[in-house]
């Protein structure tokens, strides 16, 4: 059994995590904090939570708990991951404050310094199917962002295998709204939302992209230049993308295929789809799986890929990251 | 030709009502407001609007307009039609300010002193198919609001017949989102309001209540007490109202169904169905209509009524009521 | 462990029963049937489904299980209770066959005469909360429908306490579209539905008007008449229901809720909200709860009820009938 | 005044024409047509519809019509075509039986030869702006599709000016429901779409791509392969498609947005966007326009465009194709 703390329950993917970790059959939560409702009942913030008192982040009894989990915005994620680590906590951020390995692209992206550089080196990029030694050993683990997820474990058995890539590589993705956070705006107003369908950030300006591309970079040794065009879809949860990859000459989707199959066989949580079926939304939202299919058209590889961006994109994968790290089965408290 | 200006273009009404005004045959607008936006283009507010320059209510030109249009927060919009008036403008008001024929009721429901409690007599009830005379002769309308509009026009029948009520009349009221405003709150977030479906200010603590007893009250000798439950519903647009009437005995359907042909025949913007054929959102969504089914069952008469929100419920009606008293067709720029 | 089998679980309740039952810990599915996808894989029919092989009702080995679940259209569902509990399996009915105790009314709702009427009387009516003596005796349950367990729960603890209500009791009750079956049809289109509501059957045309009221006829000596009005909302799954029961004089919603608090007191499943808070779909969508809220305004109490429509509406109080049947804990795969 | 028929009314393009064309000045709609429903009234199809006579195809009048719309099944509609065109009706076909010029193609992609190649020659392909001088010239127009109108409109400023093109271009394209048709299916159930999303018939796929591969055909010496992903969106109307296309080198943002700027000057209804603001549905929703963006990013131009695919995409075009081939102001009833 492991204790733990939840720091920023009150956003979406804190009471994802919640909600999973209530369930977890060996994992028992102590607290949970929240800046905005600290002093009353989680009650109070969602309708049907649980009766469960949220405590400020400073009063967070961290020496009662061997984990925490960090739902917070960047910099504030990292300062509290300090303080946790001293106390001996281990730690899963995931906000993006250790999944950028450079200081100074953080700084670029993050509008800021770093608050804990001297971190960056020991966190382990929690992308789980890959990362599996490291978190056995580690105390601080990057989550992997919703986005990034999807596009990485879409385009890892091509990346890892050395193939050539004859040009920028296209994702085109679309994510429910819940990946935009739970403050009011008016971009996540209903009325802006349903019935439409938003690009934004399009071409090489989101802050996914430098994570995406540090990360195929550890795999390929010469990566494609990515191009990446999220969407808010009318939809409260889920992304699906769409990779699109130009081939160099002579690779067939048979051999795409068998690539993705090996790397992929024995997978709890990955779902790649047989020749013909593609992948949906409904292939996952509410489970912690990634659902794959392929396809190649003229000279293009069409990587589908969908995840729930609550879970295998943020809270999933934690718990799926903490299983890993406690030497709990992998699918503890996921299926 | 009438010069028209609206105060407030920037809410979900505004833009509705410009839209409308810019089809119309017989009006123009000369300006349009926004406190929020003023000195830039409507574009930025919305996508695919028209290139319109918005600029602050104090530079309205009022001298150059006939009519004004206030899409404004109560008490800002009786502070604007005193200014209007007094420049010769006339005014139809969408706010609240002027329904309410009681300063005291007023100040009970909106929470401070009439700002204008001079003009509360002069100000017509813009229910248009009820107002037509008084219309013609005014100078300030107040336009009702949306579930007011829908339920009044379900009871006016009835009401102004005099029949007998045998208990509580029930208004279960169902409005999309686009009736709580533009602006942003956790309340109108799209992952909060979409699969989901929540009733609020239930019973008797709406707004909206007294207006429509006020209004039933000067139809009906001995009106019934109304109960109102409205609702948000994962919709942008349009209100269901289902009214449930206790009725005394001996009242069939065939009697209440005479009663709404001989009210509404002819009627451009009132749809009552044949018998078997139910209201829904869908007979009226982008349209001036009012649908209106009627069903007896048991002792209790159920009387289904939709409109849309922002047009027979807003602007829309604004449009008619100021067709009225323009002496235009009072269909112009309306189908 | 159980054993147990799911007729007909290609619909959306069928598919809902079997995700259920694979997280149960004391019940394993031995088949799953199918007249459209006998053959085939349970992948084939959802997105993301496990690979499930799908066999025709036929070749159910009913001697392999000790309890099937029939998700089955009426009559079907009937004739295959008697096959099943022939074979030594207690049956659970998620359709309607055995929910009317009275073979004529069944007749008159459902279209012919009823295939087994001879099993009726020993059929237990399964609304978990109010059945648990009864079903730890029997090996046949009528579990009930969506919009009767909602509209039930609500009024449960008004009828047994035996006071007289002044008037027709309203049910305002709108339901996400899985409770009108997978079937494809004009009703349930995507564009007729989406930016829509629309009430349908309403007043006392329902088939589940005779089930509530042959149930509250079992709990108060001179049960109220019903009216019922359904609407289909534009949210795949979930019910609200707004009921309104005309108060004899004197009662207080202190009263009420002393009521509500001491049936409900200590229930797993039954979540009172305390005053202000009022029940939406959000508090119970994918869960087993019922949430219920109590507002008294002028002579009138509202109970607002919500339920979702696939879990304790349908799959999930099949298995909470099971858990009490087999003397699990009662919660058990449940939360 | 043009007296027009449509045949096909109760479909979503057919319903939709005819709500433009009860707004349209300069036409009359004689006759309606429909299979299923002749005999009845349009209000019995759609609510709230008008109160139109429904006939058989086979008792419309042709003679006392100028022009007809074919909202009809490919093949039929063909047959239909011949039978308006020989009463000396002019023909808009909103099928695909006059889009594709080579009658080999056309039985490659719709199952079975085409019922009548004669008049392919002759047969106008409506993508409106580049077709006016034939439009004014000829007495049968195949109206084209809503993902090639809004994929051509978004190319032809690159086609036409001859650019090279360094790989595949890929279309990203998402659809609203109302693009599958009304015909009710597993696919289009209300439970499948919403919250959902899913790509279907990706690659090189889907009936519209050889129409699309056919018209940049006429503009491109050397015309790029296309990749055409299209997607069923959980939204009932408008279509999303980001365009990407591999530039050759030196190709600048600023170049490319000259000539889509040169080319789409003082078009009515191509909204070019400004630098900064990308193409949405919410652009171009309920109206004839086809907004457009252009982003460069790495070596690969974003072409987002968004049309309505009732309108713009179908009904809206046909009617900008009856008002260029009547001498009509061409923003005749579209604005």
């Amino acid at each position: 059994m492991i204790q733990v703390g939840i720091f920023g329950v009150t956003g979406y993917t804190g009471y994802e995590l919640l909600k999973i970790l209530q369930r977890h059959p060996h994992a028992r939560v102590r607290f949970a904090t929240s800046q905005t409702w600290a002093g009353q009942s989680l009650r109070r913030v969602f309708a049907g939570a649980p009766d469960l008192p949220l405590i400020a982040a400073a009063d967070a009894p961290l020496e009662q708990v061997d984990l925490v989990f960090l739902c917070l915005p960047h910099a504030a994620a990292a300062r509290t991951a300090v303080a946790a680590l001293a106390a001996g906590a281990n730690v899963i951020d995931l906000s993006a404050d250790f999944r950028l390995k450079d200081a100074a692209v953080y700084a670029q992206w993050y509008g800021g310094p770093h608050p804990a550089p001297e971190l960056l080196a020991e966190a382990v990029y929690g992308l789980t199917e890959f990362a599996r030694d490291d978190l056995r050993q580690t105390r601080l683990v990057a989550n992997p962002g919703c986005y990034t997820t999807t596009s990485l474990l879409a385009l890892q058995p091509l990346m890892a295998a050395h193939l050539p890539i004859a040009g920028d590589v296209i994702i085109d993705a679309k994510s429910g709204v819940s990946g935009a956070g739970r403050a009011p705006s008016q971009t996540t107003h209903f009325v802006e939302v349903a019935d439409n369908l938003a690009p934004y950030k399009i071409g090489r300006a989101h802050r996914h992209l430098p994570e995406m591309e540090q990360v195929i970079g550890w795999w390929h040794p010469s990566p494609p230049r990515l191009i990446f065009c999220p969407h808010l879809l009318p939809a409260p949860r889920g992304i699906l993308a769409n990779l699109y990859v130009p081939l160099a000459n002579g690779l067939t989707e048979a051999h795409v295929r068998d690539l993705y199959q090996s790397t992929y066989a024995g997978e709890p949580f990955i779902d790649l789809l047989p020749a013909g079926e593609l992948a949906t939304l409904a292939h996952v939202t509410y489970t912690n799986r990634c659902a794959i299919s392929l396809t190649v058209a003229g000279g293009t590889l069409i990587i589908s890929a969908a995840t729930d961006n609550l879970v295998k994109g943020a809270a999933g994968q934690a718990v799926q990251n903490m299983n890993v790290m406690a030497g709990f089965p992998e699918t503890a408290g996921l299926i």
